[in-house]
């Protein structure tokens, strides 16, 4: 299908910098083919009008979880350790991959409402997510989760699969893998060694959750005499293209390495702090030029995949820990969360900016809402003043997902109904039955 | 009117604590008449069906300059200082009374659309900004902005001021006042003294500036050898009700002060962080049970008025600055948002809580959307997941102001009109003529 876009405020790059110009766009099939022209020949099939919107590259929500949804608001005020070995691994244990479909789909829905076009996931069960992927028509970047030691068959066994499980969907142009070990303290260096020859192998980047909490940090100076991040350095796995989640916990020395080393870092600021893990030091890590990219977490720490309330924490929160109102503008919080992210996910040739030649991956927004006016400074504004909902319209892949804020691809309701069903099976709260309220 | 609310999920309070049960709310003129039961001889003008909703006090925002949205993301990631003496406090200056009264309509327009129904405010020009609540429907407590020396004369003007306008509004029930005497950096001791001897004569409470900023605490110890609190309570000021704003920098005798003395502390962690003062210390506030309420501050330093946003910034924020994932929790960050602030807005008696006797301010939340479900823990899912966005219905002083979200006593286009014209007027962007999007 062609599209126009008619006549937009829209976020493009141009000499190095984010800025806010009227631009007319033409979509043909998944792609943008014209941005200050209009391609030779070009007939819309449809067109939408710019006024009073806000045109801005579709959302790389760079590191979540997406299936844990089913779990949202259900361990609270918890401390890290409580949170997740007494409350989440519990019950996670006893979900299966069709609750995982639901549970990601609900994500997904929630994602796309909020202007999110991208996301990086890792989970066990990757078919199932992929599946709700490819049904809602979101791009994705899954990672299947992994951990074991060096003589573990589970973990040999988990690695096999997500070699198989990847071939499934070779032909699907909307995703694309990595391998997630889930972090240094549940994958011995020697399966992680395996996991790096073949990831080398199969031509994926690795997904990871590196030096989030101190605990990790403790332990691993206690067991190793070394960071987490020093460690990866010396077992190899920076030779392939990683994305860091986290890294909340780093040294001088560990900046350092990711930095020479070119690791993209997907923080997670409302979620580190919800955790009680504190402050990435994000502003050290943009003066390193560091690729900073912008990820909610699963929605059992955050409790919300919306990646727009997501670039008001990054907004603020660093601005308050470090005790500098200029440190992390508006502007690199924007880079995080769209142009970074891409690259962090081995799509910056792909999405992440409105250029021709990109694929049409776009969300627009609603400036009619009063926290959106006066309509100045329109990338403050997506940080300070949005809340995800000024969304109305979104494009991926050069289709409309959703379009005056009706979802074109899912269905809401049977989302919300199943998602009960599940709470019902897994005898915890928000289900259908008896339902509390 | 009489207006019925069937079968909704209600958050109130019982034995101590907040719980959201299925309730039926009776309303009856202004007021809360019946909750577990229905008033003999009650018939419903109104019915709304409370299916996949959730209702819950109208929120208090216990501090904020109302007509600042004009400034809205104006002066953005710069040093607190330059924020406000270089950019802000200039062009505040060329402010007219009628540029307030539309400035004062674009923020209560935002506070309805996220929930809610009563702020504090504080500015000059209280005519207009009493005119835009009134209009409105919405609640508010009203201080004059004062300032000066004690010899000047301009100080003293507006004190009298002040007096004068609040006989003109005597006869509105939704309008009460303070005195604001802006800071104790901004007005001398003897002047403070002034306000003090004339808010006890006139009956009312004072709204103050505290403790916002390192520089402000090290230039009261250098000038006179005491912190702002400690000089505060020398003079006299916690003689009468106070609710002071932001107390970020504090001291352990600080807080002992503030706890002895029943101060009132609206904290600000959307402001805080954003101009780089960091964070209150609100889980100590909460141990030594000072009533600790949430504001928004102004819409040049947040920059919205959204207290749904500001009940996530406060529930993950100081969990973040003392590392500690239990630290202030979302039943802690609700109260501050509904009970607490009525309290230290001093009208505990009539708004707040759901209870009968209370005047009827209540906002009504759709569950329909991705980040309330499942549904459980209402009261979680409020500060962590939700985004404002979810408030479909609010009634104030028992009369409906918004309906399935539209504004029934504000016209939007025409407070978006008005705010461009006076960006014109002012020479500064998001103006209407030559607009840039």
């Amino acid at each position: 299908m062609n599209i126009l876009i008619k006549d937009i405020a829209a976020a493009v790059w141009k000499d190095g910098s984010c800025v806010v110009e009227k631009k007319t766009i033409c979509i043909q099939g998944d792609m943008i083919t014209g941005m200050d022209s209009i391609p030779e020949g070009f007939v819309p099939d449809k067109v939408i009008e710019g006024k009073d919107r806000l045109l801005i590259p579709g959302l790389v929500n760079s590191h979540t979880h997406a299936y844990m949804s089913v779990f949202r608001n259900l361990a609270d005020d918890l401390s890290f350790d409580d949170w997740l070995f007494k409350s989440i691994m519990p019950i996670e244990d006893r979900l299966t991959g069709e609750d995982a479909y639901w549970g990601a789909s609900l994500s997904i829905l929630e994602m796309i409402r909020t202007g999110t076009t991208c996301f990086a996931d890792m989970h066990m069960h990757i078919n199932e997510t992929t599946r709700a992927v490819e049904e809602s028509g979101i791009r994705a970047v899954i990672a299947r989760g992994l951990s074991g030691g060096s003589e573990d068959e589970s973990g040999i066994r988990r690695l096999k699969e997500a070699i198989d499980e990847m071939e499934n969907y070779r032909d699907c142009a909307r995703i694309s893998f990595m391998f997630g070990p889930h972090a240094p303290y549940s994958c011995a260096p020697e399966y992680l060694e395996q996991v790096i020859g073949k990831a080398r192998e199969n031509n994926v980047g690795i997904h990871i959750h590196l030096s989030e909490s101190e605990n990790e940090i403790h332990n691993m100076q206690r067991e190793r005499g070394c960071t987490p991040i020093e460690l990866m350095e010396r077992i190899g796995l920076f030779d392939i293209p990683v994305l860091a989640a986290h890294c909340v916990q780093l040294t001088d020395s560990d900046m350092d390495i990711l930095a020479r080393r070119g690791v993209s870092v997907a923080i997670n600021p409302k979620s580190n702090m919800k955790l009680g893990n504190g402050f990435a030091r994000v502003p050290e890590m943009l003066e390193r030029g560091i690729n900073v990219c912008l990820g909610t977490d699963g929605a059992a720490s955050n409790n919300a995949l919306n990646l727009v309330g997501e670039m008001n924490a990054a907004a603020l929160a660093y601005k308050g820990s470090t005790r500098n109102a200029q440190s992390v503008s508006a502007a690199q919080v924007f880079a995080a969360a769209t142009r970074n992210g891409a690259k962090g996910l081995g799509l910056g040739s792909v999405t992440g900016t409105i250029e021709v030649g990109k694929k049409a991956d776009l969300s627009i927004l609603d400036l009619n809402n009063p926290q959106m006016r006066p309509k100045r400074n329109l990338i403050s504004a997506l940080s300070y003043s949005a809340n995800g909902s000024e969304v109305d319209t979104v494009i991926i892949n050069g289709r409309i997902i959703m379009e005056n804020r009706e979802l074109l691809t899912i269905d809401e309701e049977q989302v919300y109904y199943n998602i009960g069903k599940i709470c019902d099976k897994l005898g915890i709260t928000g289900g259908n039955e008896n339902e509390q309220y």
